[in-house]
């Protein structure tokens, strides 16, 4: 265990094996923190809040959380999460293990994501989202989750797996983003999305099957299903899995 | 008074009574901190800048600061100011009673902000921006200033009271935006809107009286004037003045 | 040279003379800081990463680095940068003299910017971009790489000498945003704009030439080429040649 001497760590808190801790963060009295973990500098770990239910913040085993990042307790993350750096996340926040959240980020609770999850920069993932495995989001989308703001209604929207939602899009409430969709960018989503179609516009409209997309690097090979073509960070067994089609996506082609 | 002997504190700063303020965060010298106030970590108050005229930063009482804001000194916040996190505001902002600024927001200075206004996360609002009362501004909306960027010239942008303008919209330099109007998420509204009406678009287009949105948690009741189906976080005295009518709001009938 | 005693300074970082670096901040191993350099507090500076191929982080002289901003090792900036608040700038960053990153941008590394480039607040510029001199980019503008996410390929977006992109737009990939060009707020541009031509919309449409833009100050001069009538912050060699038509902008007239 190596934490700094200006780090700031509750004797409550639960801290495993090989824990790093960097200069200038706070871990607070509510956490668990498995083994392997790495917290950055000036981050805050488990800020206590009323909303939380009591419940501890979990960390699982292998993650590394950038610097300037803050977790509300009352949160669970499986383990090899990996975040970029100023990002946000509140309380009942219940993860799967692999997921990736990139800088600037801010997840506000009361949601549920799948396994393998990347959100790049600067998403915004509102309260009752419902994530599925293997999605990915890309910077400044905004899943929202009122009808009539400001109102106690809350709809979140649903994303299936393998879906993909492009930069600058908001997908409006109580959406479902079906199954290895591709929501282009600057879109604005409207309605229910068909599986592994293609949507772009505000309102976002159905352009074709995500299988009509050619990748251009020269191979002129369809780009979805994005599985065939693209694996970086996923482990072995996972990218063994794909190559058995295990996903079961045929890039809208049998739709 | 609970300043944490990690915090940096200047003799020169005026602080109240039962102020708290975390670790690692500075208080500047030109600032009045009044009573009940909370300065969570990381922050920084009253950041010195040739802009402000020399004017204090002044924080009203029982205001709460999260972890990772930034505000300048020369602006002045009414009682029970509270922020989310890592908010930013500039110089010569003038704000009444009971704001929130949600995380991430950027506050550019030189503008007015009116009483019980909520700001969500990663809203910016502009330079010589006018706020009312009782407004609601949504997720990664933008309020601009220069009708021919980059210029000289600055038009802010003026959103009247109980206007409600949702996630990622533009409102374009010069323009105001009507009592009670609802701009759509990712809408651009480059003119004036008429008071309690619906826009929609890039650029924005009247689309119906706000008193035309149902309410979709089963009531059928118009979602709009939203102050009579919405209350949380206002005081009593609001509450009671508002069931008497005294909003001014008809969601539009009547216009 | 001022160093904080509550700043983290490796002790083989290269620091230059009259040097500032605030509480709360660190510097890593591989950095250089040029001459007349401040640091604020909050900072880091030089995050070591395997994507930097070992190299330094070079701070030009007279530069000014503002709170919680994060530079990663491998990058190079000239002399005279000046940032807002929470700037994150990864690896192999490679910018030109007096450039202006504002509160909250994102720069992923990867790129090239000229001389005297002005990035406003959060904007995201993505890897692969290349960026001319005198550019503006307004608040919330992103710079895409990726024609089919998730993919390896990366076509950067070119953004050409003088030419502005207004907020909340965004530039698909491989595009590339002509000399003088103005984009307007709230578009998507998905392919290449001519020379001194306004873009506006989602697809962004051509709409005219840039200097049909009136300005609004009363004068009702053309608005663009903006260097005719807006020269604040650039120093007087440039404003002179500039007087010389040295720009080589015509406003789109002779296109």
């Amino acid at each position: 265990m190596s934490i700094h001497p200006l780090a700031i760590v509750s004797e409550k808190a639960i801290i495993g094996s090989n824990v790093t801790i960097g200069p200038f963060s706070i871990i607070y009295d509510n956490v668990r923190i498995e083994d392997n973990v790495t917290i950055e500098s000036h981050c805050e770990i488990g800020v206590p809040n009323h909303l939380s239910g009591g419940n501890l913040l979990v960390i699982g085993q292998h993650s590394h959380i950038r610097s300037h990042s803050i977790f509300y307790e009352g949160s669970i993350f499986g383990e090899k999460l990996t975040t970029g750096h100023r990002v946000t996340v509140r309380e009942k926040t219940i993860a799967g293990k692999n997921l990736q959240i990139g800088t600037l980020s801010d997840i506000q609770g009361h949601c549920t994501i799948g396994d393998y999850v990347r959100f790049h920069s600067n998403v915004h993932i509102g309260q009752a989202s419902s994530i599925g495995n293997f999605v990915w989001i890309f910077p400044y989308v905004v899943l929202t989750n009122d009808p009539h703001p400001p109102s106690n209604t809350l709809k979140g929207v649903t994303v299936e797996d393998y879906a993909v939602v492009a930069t600058m899009s908001v997908v409006l409430p109580g959406v479902t983003i079906g199954k290895g969709t591709l929501v282009g960018a600057h879109s604005c989503v409207n309605r229910n999305t068909e599986a592994e179609m293609v949507y772009v516009g505000s309102p976002a409209k159905k352009i074709c099957a995500t299988g009509g997309v050619r990748l251009q690097d020269g191979s002129d090979l369809s780009a979805y299903p994005w599985v065939n073509h693209f694996n970086r960070g996923y482990p072995e067994s996972v990218i063994e899995a794909w190559k058995r089609g295990e996903h079961g996506l045929t890039g809208g082609q049998s739709t």
